[in-house]
């Protein structure tokens, strides 16, 4: 007997507990490396059945807040969605003058334009909703998580990172089933995927450019990381997601060379970051406005992603993103399924 | 026996689609003459079974995403009311900062202050959501309808225009249930309608007044329109719906008159729009002080519309608003029936 | 045999009506003191199910609309937390540009910026919601209480304020709640409460203590409220509040003298308030900074409470606010279950 929807959906969220009891998505590599695959087949599950899994509404009297200290497109409406489709209630909070001012240094004095400290913020709205989501950018330099590393120290409910200084989860997990779609339906094992730096006229931090990392090696691809001289990514990050490669197969190779990295890949992922050095980045950028992916750099390779929004003529020329192979509508699209995967493995 | 509601609902929603089988509602017509009476049958048993309706959850597992670039009180209300309370969800989105600045023009290079091309954003969030709902105001002159037609172009789910430069097809369905009403309950066939310019401080487009001469055309009613010198409607758009007349035996007369154009009406819609010459509008308009509508104009006329907001003592007196003629809330209340029709034609 | 908890809830609702048939919740002190005590019963079922309630869907098919016209943090997600998990609609609307600058003054000439006036806003949006609430801090002076009146003149809809420049009844009831608790359960009845004031840098309005009083007063508490010379609360409300005392046994002594104030109290509730002279406040606050509350005027009280957002080290310690007599986290969790009783009460 074929089991109903329900089941399926059920004991797939089973398996992701088996693998992964946290309740902290921040990073991305929480789940580790079989959570993250189980998550991934909860995720298809929903993508294949949403308006039916909708009318089951798991996440039945249930809520989610979200807090955006910036802006989103995606995002916001990707988790608004994959909450209320569930049965859930998204509340979606502005952060900043439509709350309240937040302080997140201790042991302040608040007698200046800072009004609610997040030492109460973080657990009341604990209190209200069953998980938190909160989307904060750096503010003082690219490295800065003051704002989400805060409320995990103080939110008693399950907490997602909607995009900190160095990580951006949600995308990272809907880039893996994107290019697990790409590689043959459930895996990109051992298949070459490059990430390349491209120009972009700001001093971006590095969450996408590192949950891409983070996604390749969780999936065992061989990861083929193109950047010009002086933008090398965040050693310390790359570190540490180094020690999954053992567990997954997955090799690194970094490159000055976007012609190597491109050639024959699965994937072409591009994204602009910032110089190492911040105050330079304009001028560096400006010194490799050949590094926009076009069409001889995708002559030999498969698909092209990019996170969106994109910068058309700037990180990418239009020929590519409205050819063919350009894949980042359906990659745009898996956020909502993988991030009602999490709700629901928290939640159900 | 009697039919449940339930039949009586599924049943009306199936003559709206042997009329109309579209998935775009921009300018108000494309449901043409039969389709659009389909709709309001629709509307009826919606407006006369709100909570029973409700209790149905006929849209449960859909999302409606609403991205608003300029301000909303009824039409984002009674958009979101009607998703929420059919067991939808919906997503209000605020365009420009909150998201990200939007590019609309094609080919050209992004390095500039838009982040995001309308070729992703439309395509993204029409694969988050069922129906998309856009409003969008024209930017550079009162014609400008360019967000509403890239919406139409790259979105592939089905679109609501929520007022742009020549059309707020809402409002016009609104008003045609609410001149249906005072008309004796089904149609306001053969009724005069008088539409009338009023003096307003902004040189506003014609969205309102082009989809109340829609609404009166497509309802077969005997439309006066009165405007002074220098204020007529645009002249492509008046064309393109006289072509309805013919099927409605709607009449359409031109004057400059308003106290004729008032005489013995049934309804007397008052609204302010720009001059032609754009930019003596304030001069112009401060020469037509007098036609304000007060208590002379509606002498003889039973009722008195206007979409809101208004500007009380400048469009029309606080005696004529506050008095036994006006219908406005009616109207304004009929917002939330003709909307769910809309995404319950498209969606059950 | 037990009864259901759909029976207790609809019995615990009913007993509400019994005792406050009324459609407005403004000042706080409409449900009287028996509708009060019968609404905190409501609070306190809805806390201990609220998945289960959520799962009931007692609001299936109701819209609550919430117009903001300032900043909010836990009055926002627990009043759209405690609509949305009981299966109602609540829409978040931003009074000002995001909907149309709204006019409150009578028989006013709409030429200038103002575009909607509230005798239109409020009963348009009656109409699509079944229950409105609306937050508008004092625009001109502390007493200022225009919003919420012109909404409770024209609002055909049930109405609750969401903090004006008198009252913040839901605070109130969360208040009462978390007092009851923390007098052995059902009741503060007799127990020592200290309202103080405490320094804060802004002129704040008394909506707050007001409504503490209010709270302190229906309860039948020995109130204690100790604020400095200058700094009396409004004597016209607390006159109107004493009327209940009679009912409830409560006693109230007003003192300059803190440290008596929170001695043995069960409860020291701190809050910052504007001096009589508004415009002396910034220097006689600053004369007062003894009076933030610390570890030895906690000494023999039992519990710390505040609204929230507080100014940390300013209004009160950190060594208080992180010490095991701060019960801020879960006063401020008791708004969504006394919100929801309200909602309840008058929708179900």
């Amino acid at each position: 007997m074929t089991p109903t929807l329900e089941t399926r959906l059920y004991e797939a969220v089973a398996r992701v507990r088996t693998h992964w009891r946290g309740s902290r998505l921040i990073d991305g590599l929480e789940p580790g490396v079989d959570g993250t695959r189980a998550l991934l087949d909860v995720a298809r599950i929903y993508r294949a059945n949403r308006l039916e899994i909708g009318r089951m509404r798991p996440l039945l009297g249930r809520a989610v807040a979200g807090l955006f200290f910036d802006p989103s497109l995606r995002t916001h409406t990707s988790m608004e969605v994959a909450t209320g489709r569930c049965g859930g209630h998204f509340v979606y909070l502005q952060g900043g003058e439509a709350t309240w001012k937040m302080e997140f240094d201790e042991g302040v004095v608040m007698n200046g334009n800072t009004a609610e400290h997040v030492k109460e913020a973080a657990p009341v709205l604990s209190s209200y909703a069953d998980v938190l989501a909160v989307r904060a950018f750096p503010r003082t330099h690219n490295r800065d998580e003051t704002v989400i590393r805060a409320f995990s120290r103080y939110a008693g409910a399950p907490l997602i990172n909607l995009e900190s200084a160095l990580a951006h989860p949600c995308q990272g997990l809907a880039d893996q089933l994107t290019m697990a779609d790409l590689g043959g339906g459930n895996s990109f094992q051992g298949k070459k995927i490059c990430l390349t730096w491209a120009p972009h006229p700001k001093p971006l931090p590095q969450a996408v450019p590192l949950s891409v990392v983070r996604a390749a090696i969780l999936g065992g691809a061989d990861l083929h990381v193109a950047a010009p001289v002086g933008f090398d990514l965040d050693a310390e990050e790359m570190d540490r997601v180094a020690g999954f490669a053992a567990d997954t197969g997955a090799k690194l190779t970094l490159t000055r060379n976007q012609a190597e990295a491109t050639k024959g890949a699965l994937v072409v992922y591009a994204k602009g970051w910032a110089a190492e050095d911040r105050d330079a980045h304009a001028a560096l950028a400006a010194e490799h406005g050949n590094w926009t992916v076009g069409d001889e750099a995708m002559r030999t390779a498969t698909a092209f992603l990019h996170c969106l929004p994109v910068r058309r003529n700037v990180i990418v020329t239009d020929s590519v993103l409205d050819g063919p192979k350009s894949r980042v509508i359906p990659q745009a699209a898996n956020r909502e399924p993988v991030q009602a995967a999490v709700l629901l493995s928290w939640l159900l």
